[in-house]
């Protein structure tokens, strides 16, 4: 297969076609397609009305999938928020296998750990064009090496929403995890003995598929008694499963700060940048991961505001029990919470008003009148690599392999008055400063900071940070500098080898696409 | 204008085609077109993305209204949850007069006591088509005195959530009262001082328009610490105006039981039916008005199950503080709110975790999954007239002239399994049950039985309900005998005379046309 390339407006060579998705645009700069003239149009897959009196509840995954009217080629989409737990993804596999239906195309909102069926579904021809997120494990390895004859599209968070909105993905059958389900249909994640807080990114796949399966193992007397994260009216069929999957898996433990010097380095040099910059005022919002450096970061800023009583006004993104802890400690006012990220979540979900739960347009679609990212004050985020011009990559590793996630980095990253990279200078040898990242996820351009161990390099772009970080005594290096410093211990490490073959395509959130991911040698 | 007609399976002559709304399809029965074959594909006007940093806040109703583009023949629309009080509309009304913009379609979710400055607007040429549940007063005269050259669209709430959703009403700009909203754009309709209770078909509106207008008193700094009814994403621009209205009308006090001797007797016989019927069990759900003998039968409802210790499982509707009552009082597990139609619900809304607030496709859109009106047992329904053929008018009173509104009743009627229409069997003098009635909105098939103070008049097809009434000593009557008897004491009326000029159609639930309505000579 030849594939028509073009370079973008960083320089990147990009696929400019994918088969069955159509022609793609090069990316033009992170802000291009929002200067107030881009229009679009909502599209969405044809529905059936079911029957009157239709019954929702079909005996198992096969009845439900033949009565979805499900067909080789078609579109199914899964949601990830049951973690590396999730075995409602497996068991749809495994029942559609047996149905002998072929050529599917898979776009859940991201692959976890548990998701490694997908490997052999595609091997054996039921899977043969993926959408997601991210991929972890034998996934990614397959894909790096080539196995898959269309390359695999990677979305942001907000970037699927958007495709889903535009019908750039378009759903034919959605089969969602229901951690409780009642028997009209309405479902919540925030309960059930498979709980795993909201239902973010579900509620699109809900709203635009063209037939929504819900899938339960606690199936309860309508109405549900919680807070409704899917409405029945969207759902058209209902199977109740021994399991969702592996629960200490969905409800896996609060996050812990981590008590590696090297991130809690880190992290101290990320707050003193938010500190200086000025943001960390009453009505400030914030964003943070579970990972590496992350919750220490969080950790600095709690207690910053509780000296000072100073009150935020939110909290975004994947959730950690940590923030869910300052919403309750009135920290924040509210919580948007379109991913909960760990068990001690769940409660405040299911319980506290002003933890909303928002959906993936709500959280960071930018073509919308307004997503909660663009009214971030501050967000701190973690990295795979990042390069000399500030771009971030946190999708292949120094091997090369695909590996990671998309998820909010871009989307966030340019939303926010301050985005910052937390990332360790040295991993396992290998300096995380490249002259140039393998593969772009969030440009340059929407990153402000990186901040590492060693010091802080702030974007030239942004000379206000710049002084406000050398007035308040920060450790600020160039980044070509504390590249150099960092290369004098490690030497340079020898260049990944990739073949021409592109094996991926990196959409940016608007629909552009970054960059391209290569078969690995 | 010459009019295509054609005779529907009821036997009305009804339209095939409006200008601007294109080819219209006869109603060919209830379930027609829900027999499991019908598909239809979502269809959303064009939306722009606003540019990254565009500050949502207009000056004035005049500046928001340059900036969405509004343009001669475009279509706007406004819900009625500020009931009689509402001013979100004559205001808008007002601006869009001052910019000369002409020839609007206006799409409303209603139109109440508080709009007659539509009528001015229409013979001033900024309005020239209608499409609307209902209109009251002034402008139902003008639309029956023939004075639109263009046939009003009478849409149910389900049908007009269906039409939206179709794509049949294209909303270019949604103006959407929002009693409090915050400078991110997140809306609630349950507080602040023009507090409404829910927001339900306004979501719609908000969901699928081309460009949203928030309409707000009270503005206030985000995060919105209230259940938010409409979220940020969806909104385009916040417009702040002095008042949404009359708070006196806006938060009408609660309704009150009927003391009315005709109505008690009514409700005494409706009850008696519904008890008879075996439905009124653990786990039934009920839907009632606020009008006429409508709370006096949730009154009886509530007390018989307060006697026998039976739980509901939910109330839906619009939801009046009586039924708010009983779900305080645990005889409804939830209730599912679309309109609250009075102020002592509003504080429910807010703050009753099981006080849902569902939209108008949740509620009764037939062309979904499944809405709740299709989960009903028991819906008690008021008419204007009725006829032998079970056939209901809420539409055209005695006087043939249009006056009332579509509502939810066809979709109700449809959805539960048991449909009582209270009617007083006279009124003003004049019998209550015709013939024919002047407009069908609800079919005969969909009727199960229609209660006066006289006795009881159960449809023939509902064989299994008139045995039950039969043995349960309830006065059944047929409804031939029943109108025979009434017209003994008032003689039969003269006809309304009408000539052939169609000044409206009335469309059923499922888009199809179910009748016309007449100029009134």
């Amino acid at each position: 297969m030849i594939s028509k390339t073009v370079k973008n407006s960083i320089g990147r060579e990009v696929l400019t076609e994918i088969q069955g998705i159509g022609s793609l645009a090069p990316f033009a700069g992170a802000f291009a397609r929002l200067d107030g003239s881009y229009s679009w149009t909502p599209k969405a897959p044809c529905r059936t009305v079911p029957a009157f009196g239709h019954k929702k509840l079909a005996q198992d995954l096969t009845e439900a999938i033949k009565r979805s009217g499900l067909q080789d080629g078609m579109t199914i989409s899964f949601h990830h928020h049951l973690r590396n737990g999730d075995d409602v993804l497996p068991q749809v596999i495994r029942a559609i296998e047996g149905l002998g239906i072929k050529n599917l195309v898979l776009a859940p909102s991201s692959l976890t750990d548990s998701h490694e069926i997908v490997a052999q579904a595609v091997r054996g021809g039921t899977i043969s064009r993926i959408h997601t997120s991210g991929v972890r494990g034998e996934i990614g390895r397959m894909i790096s090496r080539g196995e898959m004859e269309i390359p695999v599209m990677i979305h942001s968070h907000g970037g699927r929403a958007r495709a889903i909105q535009e019908g750039r993905i378009s759903v034919d059958v959605a089969f969602l995890g229901a951690p409780t389900c009642d028997t009209m249909g309405n479902m919540t994640g925030s309960t059930g003995k498979s709980a795993c807080g909201t239902l973010g990114y579900a509620q699109l796949d809900a709203r635009y598929a063209s037939h929504v399966i819900a899938v339960t193992d606690n199936l309860v007397q309508a109405p549900l008694m919680d807070r409704i994260s899917i409405p029945q009216y969207l759902v058209d069929q209902i199977v109740v499963v021994d399991s969702l999957g592996d629960s200490s898996k969905i409800a896996s433990g609060p996050a812990r700060i981590s008590k590696d010097p090297v991130n809690l380095k880190i992290a101290e040099n990320a707050f003193d940048l938010i500190r200086v910059s000025g943001l960390l005022v009453e009505g400030c919002s914030f964003q943070v991961g579970a990972g590496g450096a992350s919750l220490a970061v969080a950790k600095f800023v709690r207690d910053y505001m509780k000296e000072r009583s100073v009150q935020g006004s939110f909290g975004i993104g994947g959730i950690t029990g940590y923030m869910a802890d300052m919403l309750e400690e009135g920290l924040f006012r509210a919580l948007f919470d379109v991913q909960s990220f760990d068990s001690s979540v769940t409660k405040s979900v299911a319980g506290h008003p002003n933890h909303k739960e928002i959906d993936a347009s709500w959280y960071a679609n930018p073509f919308t009148a307004g997503c909660v990212v663009n009214d971030l004050d501050v967000v701190a985020l973690a990295a795979l690599d990042v390069d000399v011009d500030f771009n971030v990559d946190v999708l292949t590793g120094h091997d090369g392999v695909l590996r990671g996630a998309s998820g909010g980095h871009c989307d966030t990253a340019a939303g926010a008055k301050l985005s910052i990279i937390t990332v360790p200078s040295i991993r396992e040898g290998v300096p995380s400063i490249k002259d140039r990242v393998q593969t772009v996820v969030t440009p340059g351009e929407t990153v402000d900071a990186i901040v590492t161990e060693r010091g802080i390099c702030i974007n030239p772009l942004r000379e206000d940070l710049t002084k406000a970080a050398y007035d308040g005594g920060l450790p600020v290096k160039a980044i070509e500098d504390l590249k150099a410093e960092i290369e004098r211990m490690t030497g340079v490490p020898d260049p990944v080898e990739f073949d021409d073959r592109i094996v991926g395509a990196v959409e940016y959130r608007d629909g552009t696409i970054i960059d391209s991911i290569r078969r690995v040698v």
